[in-house]
């Protein structure tokens, strides 16, 4: 019997992009379903019940919900082509801790830095521009953060390094003469077929953007 | 050559907790440094350059941060015995969904109650309530979270709930007839020497408590 995968997602989230990416490396066919955050579906609260969000990997009708939970579960069942984890334990604790620090470092500093204004937005700033000096010196002279091939950390962080980007043509948030590694990173994991087919239409995202600051400045 | 286990730690904190209960089930022999947060050792600097924080498992010179991704890498390396996350992959996703719901929401509202005062710290306290609700119906009927062995989660929960529980003592903060399963739950882990026996001193966690409580209210 073949497997049926399904993907309760939202087309702008970076977390419904990480799990796309996974499924897309490792060559897994999925129906992927567009959510309405003002009318969950009925569908959504029965496979996620705890946190009623988005992505929710849905396997054989069992949900997997957490992004990075659902990217492990697809390394682990889809075991024989392009691995997302070393097997090496050490090696594995490194990944899940820079993938932790993607989630939690990055994620608060780039959360604070859209939703707050003044001193506050400009310590967010500098906290966000120093976890990325961080990475800039992790990824260092390897292809990706999991070395030759694409591997969790490039996973958890890319989707979102697509945004700061993004906003970044804006803003000039990013003065990218300093972070010429991570610069070269993102472009590489984006020139793969499985990465960029996950990111939303350009256009779309820039309206989407244009949208958020106007509304951002209404506040 | 025997492996060579050193955890940086703090007799307080509750992620500390965590890895000694690992290493205990693995009976793992490990020796055990306490940290002075005032004084950072340049060991604590050196393996944890990012967080500076404990707990940090260093095993055979190698660091390994994060209490539950040494947790994991506990149980990847020394995997012959007392297996604390499950081999079927739906069910490992499973358990770190839920010791991922005990990092966040339940520790974000607990971290909020005891930080935050008037309506605000009512607030917190329902969420907290409410969360443990969930976690009382998550243990069901089973002897821990991870069925008839303790597990990942039950090594997530427990030190956190072992502070709930001994600061509820002073407060009335839990009706205990309203969380039966938790309450068993919670008793039938402290009775596993694995467990108890890293647990804090009680009468040294009393005083920490009363001092603790002292200084929230002069605040």
């Amino acid at each position: 019997m073949a497997d049926e995968v399904i993907l309760l997602n939202f087309w702008l989230s970076p977390y419904g992009m990480r799990v796309m990416i996974a499924l897309e490396e490792k060559g897994i066919k999925y129906e992927n379903r567009e959510e309405d955050f003002n009318k969950k579906s009925p569908l959504l609260l029965q496979m996620n019940p705890v946190h009623k969000k988005i992505p929710v990997l849905i396997h054989n009708g069992k949900p997997i919900c957490e992004s990075l939970n659902a990217v492990e579960y697809i390394d682990e069942v889809w075991n024989d082509q392009s691995p997302l984890l070393p097997s090496d334990p050490y090696q594995r604790a490194h990944a899940r801790f820079w993938a932790n620090y993607v989630d939690t470092k990055l994620y608060e500093a780039a959360t604070r830095f859209w939703k707050t204004e003044g001193e506050e937005k400009e310590a967010a700033k500098k906290e966000l521009l120093e976890s990325l000096k961080v990475l800039e010196e992790q990824v260092g002279n390897k292809p990706y953060f999991g070395g030759d091939n694409l591997g969790l950390v490039d996973v958890a962080l890319v989707p979102l390094f697509f945004y700061f980007y993004t906003f970044s043509l804006y803003s000039n948030f990013i003065d990218e003469s300093q972070y010429p590694k991570i610069i070269a990173w993102a472009k590489r994991c984006t020139q793969k077929e499985t990465v960029s087919k996950c990111f939303p239409e350009e256009q779309k995202v820039r309206e989407s953007v244009l949208q958020k600051r106007e509304s951002l400045n209404k506040e």
